[in-house]
């Protein structure tokens, strides 16, 4: 039985782009503690906590240190692109990872042989520069300003009250 | 300890591509079986085999029956893209899942309230949607040809060779 893995982001990129639109919307000088991050989403505090901290090291998050601290963006919402908090949770590896088998079997040549890169790896990784560009170009400004014209003003209003109670 | 997944593609992938480039260059009316096209690249011929028999339900490949058969492409190497061949082996999931953490926590709603996708995973298929276009509008065709301009010369011989031995 052969198991196929399907290409998939993890669960931290949806967290973590759910994480960066409600701190882009707290009041100026608040924080939101990890803990409360965790509750407002319902996921787990310390795999949460892990992807706060990959955030923060790649500048998107900046982490208020202190009894009242917490977190906030690290910069303006319109200068955080989608692409920057996907690749500081994912990584900025390929989906394609080339093996080099044409290096394999009965055409096995010395290593010079294979100067270019093959050209399945390049017609691949276009694939993923697109990915990445579309990526780029869409920031939690942008998304804040979708997100805003499709949430319900129900659930707006529950945000606004349980970040009055929560951001220190 | 978080394990965060990397999104990437199987080798399913890499290797789907490989035979498909080896099958458009056969002679006309001649097929390699799938044990050929397994010693060729120097992969699992068991494994392999899986991902030729979805190939082959995806009419990328045509599976000749009988003593001489073996695997041909389908149609035209013009005619197969390497998103068909991609979504053969991987299936047409996008990279992103959106598990709906939006209607957990504090805000949670009546289930009415969400009507609209989540801003986010409209965003995110945005960026599956570039990666796709890009794959399609690459054949194995203009894969043939980045192909023929980056092999050795070297391999092209050897390859030729073996292809006169293996292909029935």
């Amino acid at each position: 039985m052969i198991s196929i893995r399907v290409m998939q982001l993890g669960e931290g990129v949806e967290w973590a782009l759910h994480c960066c639109s409600l701190l882009a919307v707290l009041p100026d000088d608040r924080a939101l503690p990890a803990s409360s991050l965790a509750e407002f989403h319902g996921v787990p505090g310390a795999y949460l906590a892990k992807h706060l901290q990959a955030l923060s090291q790649a500048g998107i998050l900046e982490a208020v240190p202190g009894r009242r601290g917490g977190y906030g963006l690290g910069r303006p919402a319109d200068e955080i692109t989608l692409l920057e908090v996907v690749e500081a949770i994912e990584g900025d590896a390929g989906a394609f990872r080339c093996t080099e088998i044409r290096r394999r079997g009965p055409t096995a040549s010395p290593a010079g042989v294979y100067s270019h890169t093959c050209a399945i790896a390049v017609a691949m990784s276009r694939a993923d520069v697109a990915w990445r560009a579309e990526l780029s170009r869409q920031t939690i400004s942008t998304l804040l300003a979708e997100l805003g014209a499709s949430i319900s003003p129900v659930v707006v209003g529950k945000t606004a009250a349980w970040i009055q109670e929560a951001a220190r």
